[in-house]
């Protein structure tokens, strides 16, 4: 068997043997099969895909290649969530204590962000003290007392998918739907959680925009999932608009907590709840996330799950030194907030991060003074950037300049949730 | 501009800016852009294809990476040849002197023979004393002495196609039309040569098996000849037998002297002379190169081309220590025989090579005992393998188990000429 091969007979369009797939995989996270080999088997994967049978060797293979994490010795159900990505999307930061707090143990081992949608480790990090990297033995502990940790997903996990994942990144590879799955779920399925609920965003502000191409991620996802023993349940929710009011990471966290203290956007409620009845309903347990968070027991978890990290709940988040407010084109009803441009806004003000390497800013982002379905007058603030770094501002306002679209006409609110998938 | 964008931009099937082309390309001759964005990029390719305009750009880029030879100081017309690559195709061998004697100067920059195609200068080498290297001032002076030189083309022309060709070795990214012709074409017209004439090989034998394919092939580099300025037609003749009754190196060459000396196997001096019309017609010239052939005058160019190389004429070819005789199965009519599976056999011998680096024999190789349309009995020898290392036999035995047909039929004769196509 040899390299060349395998590449061949996927670009012609044939199945993969499971031989062929693990000699390849093993051989490049060895280092035996080379850079330039493996990104042209990921191109031809990209048009030719990988069937039902093949995406299950190739995922299984990816998690064989590190370590699966016991989470046998918790004494409570355990769920995790995974999310695709989108511009202000803090449901991490909310769903891991509140879920906690309904009876769960909820393991998030997470990623940075990259690109336009920002990564939950990323936000966190804004809290003064706080800290994302654990050995596998704090995450445990942490997890067993508190029962939420949020954390940097350790180097022997999946590393095979670690290795590919940097790869596909500078090759055009990324977009493929069997790829995109495998990484994901590899990661989640060596993490040990017993049950996973997917949050698949859908719209102009997504990864995958059309509903159709995140259907299929949705149902690839679960699918994998169920094949390797993790109940899994995927919903399709909306990110054609920004969710909530704040996009960046020290202002997301505050919103968060404005929610756990029983207050916040609506949708960001709405979103929040919705995937944490399915995560507790996968779970087995019966207590109402409306409920507990009303009570404010949310809110506990996470003051003792930032606390067990070495942050600060109490203390006062960074603060922008530059601002600058966006005014209404015209009176009328917002229409459209595009999801998309506010997350470029925020990226260009620092928030985000152009290779994995660069650092991002705690206190850069973009507010959102007005949502859909606002009615608004000519010249009244609608958007507010801000950053540490005024010679960012012209780009970020470049990048809103036709985001916001104010019209004198009925107003179509979208469904948050789209589609629930289920095995 | 940076690499993955038009990676990107190839995958999702847009035309690539004249810009972009040239950017990847010298970034990636240049070692700027690392092999496995190149080889991404190069997949995307065998998908998705290149139109003229991005053909056009892409060639003349790697013509221009490096130099292109000037033989404006010829008083005769330049004219070369290029074959994709047949099983017992020593036409170049004899081309070259053959037009050389009709008047043209022939500049043969040649390559090496990898997998079950042979390889020009290979052949030439089983000559005791004969060198493929020249510089290219040596090389010219050979050509204005003698009228014909084969040589190794030097590393300062299309360097751009060198790297990538080792690269699509390599990512299973050969297999592109525009890939192959952009790459033969680049070498040919970075040699200086005014006039070419294209044989495209179709059949089981060849590279590209079906004649839809060698037929796109053959316009496709067409195409680019005359958009560079290089006069050029093409022959598509048949590689479904073997031509000749000698495959290998050495007697490939002694085969070709038969040829000069007015003998030979009467398919290699019809596709001999139809190739070689074409080269006298396109520079122009009045000769015919059958009367050129009978006259001698060939055979006085090829001892002359050797001798000017190092090599002896007259010396004795290097002999093979072990040989094994088939025979035929049964009796009737020569209906068939496979020039893939004697290609096979004679790399198998040793006549070929599986890396770049490796040697190859100069004496083995497969010789034909019958040829299809003959009539033999059960029993008769049809074949003999040549080699110096007898446990190569059972292998080379083995490709050539179902290699040969013989029914009590009548028998189907193959065109040798396919199509001509031209401007």
């Amino acid at each position: 068997m040899n390299a060349l091969d395998v590449i061949r007979a996927k670009r012609d369009g044939n199945e993969l043997t499971d031989e062929q797939i693990r000699f390849f995989l093993d051989g490049y996270t060895a280092g035996r099969i080379p850079d330039e080999q493996a990104s042209a088997l990921l191109m031809a994967i990209v048009f030719r895909g990988l069937n039902e049978r093949e995406l299950a060797t190739w995922t299984a293979t990816m998690i064989e290649s590190g370590e699966r994490l016991d989470l046998s010795a918790l004494t409570r159900p355990t769920v995790d969530k995974h999310s695709t990505g989108g511009v202000g999307d803090k449901v991490s930061l909310l769903l891991c204590p509140l879920v906690a707090a309904c009876g769960a143990a909820v393991p998030q081992l997470s990623g940075r962000g990259l690109g336009h949608t920002g990564g939950t480790l990323d936000k966190l990090e804004a809290i003064p003290g706080w800290r994302a990297h654990l050995s596998n033995d704090e995450a445990l502990r942490i997890l067993a007392d508190v029962g939420a940790v949020i954390c940097a997903a350790s180097d022997t996990l999946a590393p095979a998918d670690r290795k590919l994942y940097a790869l596909r990144d500078v090759t055009g590879t990324v977009e493929s739907i069997p790829l995109i799955a495998s990484s994901i779920m590899s990661k989640k399925i060596a993490e040990g959680t017993s049950a996973l609920v997917l949050d698949v965003k859908t719209g102009g502000g997504a990864f995958l925009p059309s509903l159709d191409d995140g259907r299929r991620l949705a149902r690839t996802m679960v699918d994998i999932g169920e094949r390797n023993g993790v109940r899994t349940h995927a919903l399709i929710t909306d990110m054609e608009w920004p969710l909530g009011a704040a996009v960046g990471n020290g202002i997301e966290v505050a919103e968060s907590v404005e929610v756990l203290a029983g207050g916040g956007p609506a949708d960001v409620v709405e979103v929040t709840l919705a995937l944490a009845r399915e995560m507790v309903e996968l779970c087995g347990l019966t207590a109402d996330p409306a409920d507990v968070l009303a009570s404010g027991k949310a809110m506990d978890v996470w003051r003792a799950m930032i606390r067990a990290q070495g942050g600060d709940p109490d203390a006062p988040l960074p603060q922008a030194n530059e601002r600058e407010v966006v005014h209404a084109s015209a009176s009328g009803t917002v229409q459209h907030i595009a999801a998309r441009a506010v997350g470029d806004a925020a990226w260009r003000l620092g928030a985000g991060r152009a290779r994995k390497e660069d650092p991002v800013s705690p206190s850069a982002g973009v507010r959102l003074l007005a949502k859909p379905g606002d009615t608004v007058c000519a010249g009244q603030p609608i958007l507010e950037v801000l950053t540490d770094d005024a010679a960012r501002i012209p780009d970020a306002l470049a990048a809103l300049r036709d985001a916001v679209v104010i019209e004198d006409a009925p107003f179509a609110r979208r469904p948050l949730v789209h589609e629930r998938i289920a095995p």
